[in-house]
């Protein structure tokens, strides 16, 4: 059998990072020779976790089969518009993701591994158990900071009753304290002065296509939602412009405060009206606040869909 | 939590009953409200299986909604244009199969356990085992009758190397000769001669989305495939009939040789070309032998689907 590459998605975060390279290792502990890469660059947050645990960024690759490469496995995302570009041409032999289903298909049975928790790296976490593989501490700390990430320190409603004891252990094996290592990364990842207007409204973006719509919904993390919106002007003049060169037909970006768990939706596109009625609130100037939300995979991308599909 | 449905595909055979039927006993060990249910009566093999052990088959339900039921598990399938008429509206919250993915899209996360083994009931086995829930003998028996039906008896490609030890171990809870009760139970499937050609090439029949086209793609064991070939003007009558009242585009009929492993193709519709294309052989008078094919799954379907993709 010739090399598997392992990745998450596009513009990968923490969880897609961690949880690929997590389970790229647990693969090669079973005998596979499997490599974790990317998709994209890492984000500042998850900079400052690979630096943190002293390990090098997965290399970026473009596309599979021009590493000759012919069967993946897909962590944290199984939507074939935020995975690698020819992955229509490859076989996904494995999926370990903690998302909806959607836009995904395959020729052959295949193994999939999925559950409604808190990040793709809980799953992962129990796959080293299940096969009773230890856990390296820098692959410990990948895993937990993947978890963090996701669920805003185990605070996003996404987190899953079984998440925390998996914190636990993953701090423990990592040699972390779970709260401070967690708020700092956290924080890391907030730093947004340095980022231009387009990099910002890409750092966490995904596509979804709904009901023929190319729906973009974007998240930053913040400790100031003022301070993101201070920047109003630049980031409309980005996201048009992202609009246009792209095709997409909304932009959706979630400005979340991750010290008080709510976020600014600021929506601009041609169907701002169902993303009112979605979230049954106002835009004004573009934008409107939606208490408790800091989760796009459970407050806002069903929320949508479901309004788009009416 | 109101009740959940559980069941397996359209025209279910014995491993979409003994999974479904198997899975939502796990669940109600579990503390889940399950009630295993079928989109339709058992075969003749099926029958012998419930027979056996002293199961009443699981009552026909037409949707979920007009029971009151919000919520679903499917087992052994996981393509919408196999599920229930009104998978579109019910949440799926659960999916345990061994097939490809297709056609199947959610808004939610949920929980998704693929493998590519011989059968769902195989899955099955294996949480019944991570959960130390005790499997009683009746549960067994349909299991094992799953994974044997599947495999036809552990001779098919798609047996998976984990499988004869779940057979063996099934067949011991179950308390049967392994070898005595699988063939009796095979066989008790070959009887053809009570049926109409019309229900005849509907004992195992899945429509399968290639390219835009509906493909019906039906399998019928026998021990003599001559045998159903005397029958063949009936046959393509009923084909030809069901073609036009359902808008299939072609209609591929497997007659499997259970003894010797091999399958006849007969098939009729738009796209003889893509058929034949597909298994490199030339029809005459409408069919031709594929020698060692025994699987719709692994040596059929996934051929179809390359060959209508070009």
């Amino acid at each position: 059998m010739s090399k598997i590459f392992v990745f998450g998605h596009q513009n990968p975060d923490s969880d897609a990072i961690g949880s690929s390279y997590g389970y790229a290792y647990l693969k090669r502990q079973l005998g596979v020779e499997a490599e974790a890469v990317a998709l994209g660059t890492p984000n500042e947050e998850t900079a400052f976790v690979l630096d943190y645990f002293s390990v090098n960024a997965p290399r970026v690759v473009e596309s599979a089969r021009s590493e000759g490469v012919n069967q993946v496995i897909l962590t944290d995302h199984n939507e074939f518009q935020q995975s690698i570009s020819d992955i229509k041409d490859v076989e996904v032999i494995e999926v370990v993701d903690h998302h909806r289903v959607a836009n995904f298909e395959t020729a052959n049975p295949l193994m999939m591994r999925l559950e409604p928790v808190g990040s793709a790296s809980s799953i992962v976490y129990r796959m080293f158990k299940e096969n009773n593989v230890e856990i390296p501490k820098d692959v410990a700390g990948l895993l937990l900071s993947g978890l963090i990430s996701d669920t805003l320190l185990l605070k996003s409603p996404t987190t899953h009753a079984s998440d925390p004891a998996v914190a636990e252990e993953l701090a423990r094996l990592a040699g972390v304290n779970l709260e401070e290592y967690g708020l700092a990364m956290l924080k890391a990842g907030t730093n947004l002065s340095s980022k231009s207007a387009e990099e910002l409204i890409d750092i966490d973006a995904k596509t979804f296509e709904l009901n023929g719509n190319q729906v973009r919904v974007a998240q930053v993390n913040t400790v100031d939602i003022s301070d993101v919106l201070s920047r109003q002007a630049e980031i409309e003049e980005a996201i048009n412009s992202s609009i246009k060169s792209n095709g997409y037909s909304d932009f959706v970006l979630m400005i979340t405060d991750i010290l008080n768990s709510n976020s600014e939706i600021l929506a601009l596109g041609s169907n701002t009206d169902k993303i009112e009625k979605a979230f049954n609130f106002v835009l004004e100037n573009n934008h409107a606040f939606l208490k408790g939300a800091v989760s796009r995979k459970k407050q806002v991308v069903p929320q949508l869909t479901e309004s788009f599909n009416v």
